[in-house]
């Protein structure tokens, strides 16, 4: 049923993409806003649902069931083995009729009988949408990647072409069509009406055997590396009309609940549509800075303490509700008791965003099925907008100091003035740590809802695993925040977050916190002798570096110096000294660094 | 410093391969029995140990330091980048000195300013290796797989050769060379004196990017799927004597703990120096069946309950112990309410395994490193051998109704008769789930110490994650165990326990448990709609299945019918029907069964 090319098409995913029970994957998917769904026969089989049950389900979730799928190893083979083909195939069509579904995935065979012979293929496809024909039924015939004779979409659509049946077309799978590195222009010149449907799935760039590629690792759009914008452009160019549908399935998703993984899904088909021009969605509005970074904590003394140290001072008092406001230059911390955190479990729970427009930066996290917070301030605040990140962080959009705009500080009385010239001037960058099974989402969150760029990942070695990183940041470098994930089974020292501020200055401001009683995270002799041999440092620099914990990292435009305060409760500090034009976050001293902080934590 | 060929080779395995602080990996490493370490340079720049430390901590292990490792970017580059170079070499070989470490690991170059050019190449190691020799310092040359200019073994060599200096050999690792499908039987050309340094890492089949399969994919000897024993040879041939040292990394490793690893590791070296026969090792005692399995709980009634069910009677009785032998033709379980188990905990803590001579059995799996148990039968009990699986899972070696061995049912005294035939004849197999990162360790323990097969492994999907499975047999298929490992954050359902019962007539068998008030698994009545449409079943047979829960699968030789009880605790039976000449286990099935499994738990 073609949607009028005004409307967005129909958006579906399919059972094998979510994890849980049937009826858990059907809500889930119902709840985040899908139109329809694939059914995967596995996923049927599995439940004590019958097919009419299914379908007054998906009929009660809003839902339509747009694809059965799949038909296995059908076509070209010698006579003997079709009648059982078509009787099996039978079962399934009077099966999809108790089911209400109108179009059937066939993929092409991967079996030893299947014979090279398009023209046998095409005849007994023809067999096929002859007896769907009957129950009412279309047949959707796709190229598997590693099909036995048919691989490829053009050779898929060729056997359909031959076979000129009214029920039969083709099914499109990105991951089969992109991960062959086919060329997809000629998809255009299928007529509209011959497309039965289309599947969407990213992956990563691996260099891997194809079906364990596709069985382990497709991802969302825009998750991966794909051209998934490239290839829609010429399906609809084509003028298909039809759903535009998710099959993805990684070790991962099936894993993880199936409601956020949902959500996650419906955000990356509504990223891809806006970027095709099929749905308009109110614009990402960049954010331009770090207005605060929140800290919740049942006991503050610890983290004001080390805050003190760093130079900042209590500059502000929330007027309602014990939250303070410590800043230094630019960098801002607010630290937060009224929130029900656990002894000593002092953590980042909210960032505050320097927006340009914060209500429209709201409407697009909207939009993209970000969770608006209900304004936690009272009456009296200053109204702010916020939204949950899928760690679930606060992200406050804030415009301080703007005219015309609400300051969140005029919820605040001033407190003490700075005693002396800030060392600290700004926050470099935040560093979240994710969920494991989350970092591509939030990735995908950070550059969509937000407008960042992602840079690549880098793999990072912790004593204890492996942590991959990713960093999201605005074009000028003003945002920054690094995501990564942990180990699985990792211990807390991984998983710690961590605000890095930025000065002119590391050693001067790692002198001053020590002599205010700070307590710099140390660093093992063994690293200096290695930047020694490194890199030809003065010998003085070098020892001050060995004296205050400084590590020490260069790329081409620049060098780069930080040091660690010790960790309070999950949250740790970090002071950087950027030369302009270094864009990394010293990464390749990560090792050292989680190294000592497990030394340190079980000293 | 060569060791005589009549001693086996030293042992040795680099740092990297295990996780945790220097200290803790060095610790574990002399306790798994290895004679010496690799150092990687990153795990001494993380520890708070000076290279001073370091060697007194190893002397203090009995672990000689093998290798350093590794330099990198060294060679065949443009002039002026050697002085830099040999200044960080330098570097290196007097923290060596300190660190008494005798050799060098060099890789080749994979840096953008190497020039493809062996004679600079060979020129400039030598000078490298001037260098060394001052530091009394030999330097091993490695061909990165993924190497710039030098990617091969042979490449490698010829450039050492041609640099014909006496500091200077080749390092041969047995990822670099078997991953590129490179021709090893040349290595016995090389001189075995200019072999400085062996490293043998396994791998599975993967066809992937090369970096990425050596960075994470990593595994111990006869875990993967090269031909370690064959390309030993090759190198024992040309005359090398130095150590045998395993440089295995892989994401599974990196998180868990160091002690089995290194306990995991030592036992690889040791089957696979046995296999070239460089080492002598009680041989293996293949078991010829399953003489009991031992159910431990806190409450013995629900699992007794099923078992008389199933037809089992309680034949006898410890003498001085609450453990029930409970017995239906050859198929015995052990029910102790001795152990402290958790309510509802009911597990299966040991296997008992027919042997042909439990003595050697046990000699064999103490010389590979398996824990041998203390008796836990008082001093009236017979003599009963056991050691401990990687999983804890207490394996007994018995001689049931051996005259001459003694037989481990004198300490019980009878208890009932059996009123009726046996239904249920023998343990078919025994399912175990492993700890999702110990399935290849199981599988190695099975195969080197019981002297089992290892099949291929499957994945099967369970709607919550993906469970991987992999059978281990004696060669009449009397003994097998099928191991599995669910997905990490699984919940119960894919990680309980079962026992397999075989019978002539699962139809019988399902029935008479059902009479007896035995609840079978519901199967939906989707997967029976399946079976119609994929086998022509009987209409009258169908039904019975589809009554009972009784599921069907069907291979080249034959058929296999099976149900299965509900789940007790964490162990839950099966009731299987075996056509002669039928291999698998019904794994088709299993994402029907644990769906099954999953819906009855929630409901």
């Amino acid at each position: 049923m073609p949607t009028p090319p005004t409307a967005p098409p129909r958006t579906c995913v399919a059972t094998v993409s979510l994890s849980g029970s049937l009826t858990e994957r059907l809500t889930a998917a119902a709840r985040a806003g899908f139109d329809g769904v694939e059914i995967f026969e596995n996923d049927l089989l599995a439940s004590p649902l019958d097919a009419a049950g299914i379908r007054a389900r998906c009929a009660d979730l809003g839902l339509t069931i747009d694809l059965y799928q799949p038909l296995r190893d059908i076509e070209a083979v010698p006579a003997g083995l079709l009648a059982a083909n078509l009787r099996r195939a039978r079962h399934k069509f009077a099966l999809m009729n108790r089911l209400g579904a109108d179009t059937v995935l066939v993929c092409s065979s991967v079996s030893p009988h299947a014979v090279d012979d398009d023209d046998l293929a095409a005849e007994q496809l023809a067999r096929l949408a002859d007896l769907a024909q009957d129950f009412g039924i279309r047949v959707a015939y796709e190229a598997l990647a590693w099909g036995r004779h048919v691989s490829t979409w053009d050779h898929a659509w060729r056997v359909v072409e031959k076979a000129g049946h009214p029920a039969l077309g083709t099914c499109l799978d990105s991951f089969h069509i992109l991960s062959r590195g086919s060329d997809p222009r000629g998809i255009e010149d299928i007529p509209g009406e011959k497309i039965f449907f289309l599947q969407l799935a990213d992956a990563p760039p691996l260099a891997m055997d194809v079906l364990q590629w596709s069985r382990h690792h497709r991802r969302f759009p825009g998750q991966g590396g794909f051209d998934l914008a490239g290839l829609l452009r010429h399906v609809l160019r084509a003028g298909y009309t039809g759903p535009l549908s998710l099959e993805v399935f990684n070790d991962v998703f099936r894993q993880t609940e199936a409601g956020p993984t949902a959500v996650d899904a419906h955000r990356s088909l509504l990223v891809l549509q806006e970027a095709v021009g099929l749905r308009e969605l109110p614009p990402p509005v960049v954010p331009t800075g770090i207005a605060f970074a929140e800290l919740v904590t049942a006991d503050a003394d610890p983290v004001t303490g080390v805050l003190a140290a760093l130079g900042f001072t209590r500059a502000a008092r929330h007027r309602g509700k014990p939250v303070d406001l410590w800043q230094q230059g630019e960098a801002r911390i607010l630290v937060n008791t009224a929130g029900a955190a656990r002894r000593d479990g002092t953590a980042l729970a909210a960032i505050g965003l320097e927006s340009p427009d914060p209500a429209g930066a709201t409407r697009r996290a909207e939009a993209l099925l970000a969770p608006v917070l209900p304004r936690r301030r009272a009456p009296a605040d200053a109204p702010l907008e916020a939204v949950a990140a899928p760690d679930g962080t606060e992200l406050f959009f804030c415009a301080t100091g703007h005219p015309g705009l609400p300051d969140w500080r005029a919820d605040f009385e001033e407190g003490e003035r700075a005693a002396e010239e800030p060392l600290l001037t700004h926050v470099d960058h935040l560093a979240l740590v994710q969920p494991w099974y989350q970092v591509d989402e939030a990735a995908l969150f950070h550059r969509g809802v937000l407008g960042l760029d992602a840079r690549e990942s880098v793999d990072v070695a912790d004593p204890y695993g492996l942590v991959r990183s990713r960093a999201v940041t605005d074009p000028q470098g003003r945002v920054r925040i690094a995501l990564s994930v942990g180990p699985a089974a990792g211990d807390d020292t991984a998983h710690a977050q961590h605000i890095a501020f930025a000065t002119a200055d590391v050693v001067a401001a790692a002198r001053r916190f020590r002599s205010a009683g700070g307590r710099l995270l140390a660093v093992p002799a063994n690293y200096y002798d290695d930047l020694a041999a490194r890199y030809e440092l003065p010998d003085a620099e070098l020892e001050t570096y060995r004296d205050l914990g400084i590590l020490y990292d260069r790329d081409e435009h620049g060098a780069f110096r930080h040091c660690y305060t010790r960790t309070v409760g999950r949250v740790f500090f970090e002071l950087t000294q950027r030369d302009p034009g270094y864009r990394g976050y010293g990464a390749p001293n990560a090792p050292i660094r989680l190294a000592a902080q497990h030394d340190d934590r079980t000293r």
